[in-house]
């Protein structure tokens, strides 16, 4: 039930922030509605696709399809209001991404995947929606030149495999990864900590 | 037969839009094969990888690479003959619509999914390509911004299971589906019908 | 182990060139890594997802990734450096798609498929983790628009299978294509041959 409503937290949080971005592309109906969608389930589509995890989750559950599509009907009706929601909105995406990314290692490895493979599928399912909502609307994805993001996933995807070596219940190493990918992501966005960017200092 | 004639319209249909667009970005013949390539067969590709449908049709049915290949060397070489035949490729191009929704929801059918996955399925397989063709080529997708497009086959895709309710065979239901897509996008075209944009009023 | 050497060779120099692209950019650490990884692997994972060929080969043998991640760390240390590699990156990558050409073809015929589509496959396996780092990176694909790259592909996988119906060993055949692609690519190059562009002489 708990994990239920987060994992529809999760997914309204990432549609509205498809709607906003379509919306300031002056997309028409069908393009936001696409927007939001991809946004929402398009890293878990990429990673069902990588293991071979098919007909998608989405195609056989109803239930994503169903709260995005209520998500952007109220987005649009209220879509002067969405901006003083932008701080639950944040929370909402922020919690969204740990717990998408621990889905994403649970599928890593009940496909027997490595940890390694496992922290990228996490990644992947938390980051890679909002990689193909920038790359539709023609631009260079946000994730790749600012703010800790998908490094918040790595480390606590990472720290998932640490606690799971401890003598708990591995509920609690579910639980404790997911705190930190959230903690960091709302450390690094409070103190501005971001990513070097790494620049060649000349053209040639 | 006449099934088969239809859907190599359709394919050359795509085909040739997606030479018309890749020549219009001053691509070489490498680029405009393969984004006539996409166009074609990318919609169904994107649905096939989706169910799990592999290997994809076009790898192992060789009608379409072919069809592809000797329309885009038509294509090039009658190139400023193409605008005489823009009526007609429109015609093809609707009619080839029509057709791929109702190929992606009997697609869908069989993989036993519920009527709105293979809905979307049919509009997928449709619209999808075009959608490729313009990421590929660097513009934001022209269906998420004008036309009634994906919603002619979002519409005609339902009517297929309300006329599926109705005492008659089946291939009535598909038939009068097909027709619903067509006669929709050509009243929308020819009345000059739109989705709303939706945009916000301010920047925030 | 011969064999393998080339294979890591391929894949050193498809993460430098990703590298090199993403610094352009100015992307992040995550983004240059993001970048050099699809560059590497983005070829062969399209290839594995056509033909239904999942876990991809990435997931399952951390060669790749072990890699691409030391060529990023190194890639980015000595970026000043790099320029002065240029003409051997440029062997190497060379030497990549002639061998990434041949092991896509193999794939398809492990897969059953037709000759023709062995070598779309091959040519997909060298050719399209540019062709998604291009699109990431919001740029037209450059194998698009210039250069026998894809054409090298084409032709020295075509060759292949007509050195295969020669009387000799298959080992022959395969490594004589590898050269077909590399020689054309060098010799492409060393004139600067390119395909034609193809253009409309005006907008309508």
């Amino acid at each position: 039930m708990f994990y239920q409503t987060i994992d529809i937290l999760g997914t309204v949080a990432f549609a509205i922030s498809g709607v906003l971005v379509a919306m300031e592309k002056r997309l028409d109906l069908f393009g936001v509605l696409i927007i939001a969608f991809v946004t929402a389930i398009g890293g878990g589509t990429l990673r069902d696709l990588l293991i071979g995890n098919t007909p998608v989750i989405w195609m056989r559950d109803l239930t994503y399809v169903t709260t995005i599509f209520i998500t952007v009907i109220l987005g649009i009706i209220f879509v002067n209001q969405l901006k003083y929601l932008r701080r639950s909105l944040f929370l909402f995406d922020t919690i969204g991404i740990g717990l998408y990314t621990l889905i994403g290692i649970e599928k890593g490895l009940q496909a027997d995947l490595s940890p390694v493979m496992c922290i990228a599928l996490g990644t992947m399912t938390a980051s890679f929606g909002g990689v193909i909502r920038d790359m539709l609307c023609n631009e260079i994805p946000v994730i790749f030149r600012k703010e800790i993001y998908a490094t918040a996933c790595i480390i606590g995807g990472a720290s998932y495999f640490l606690f799971r070596e401890l003598p708990l219940n591995e509920n609690y190493a579910y639980l404790a990864a997911i705190i930190v990918v959230i903690g960091l992501r709302l450390v690094a966005v409070k103190f501005g900590i971001s990513l070097p960017n790494i620049y060649r200092e000349e053209r040639n």
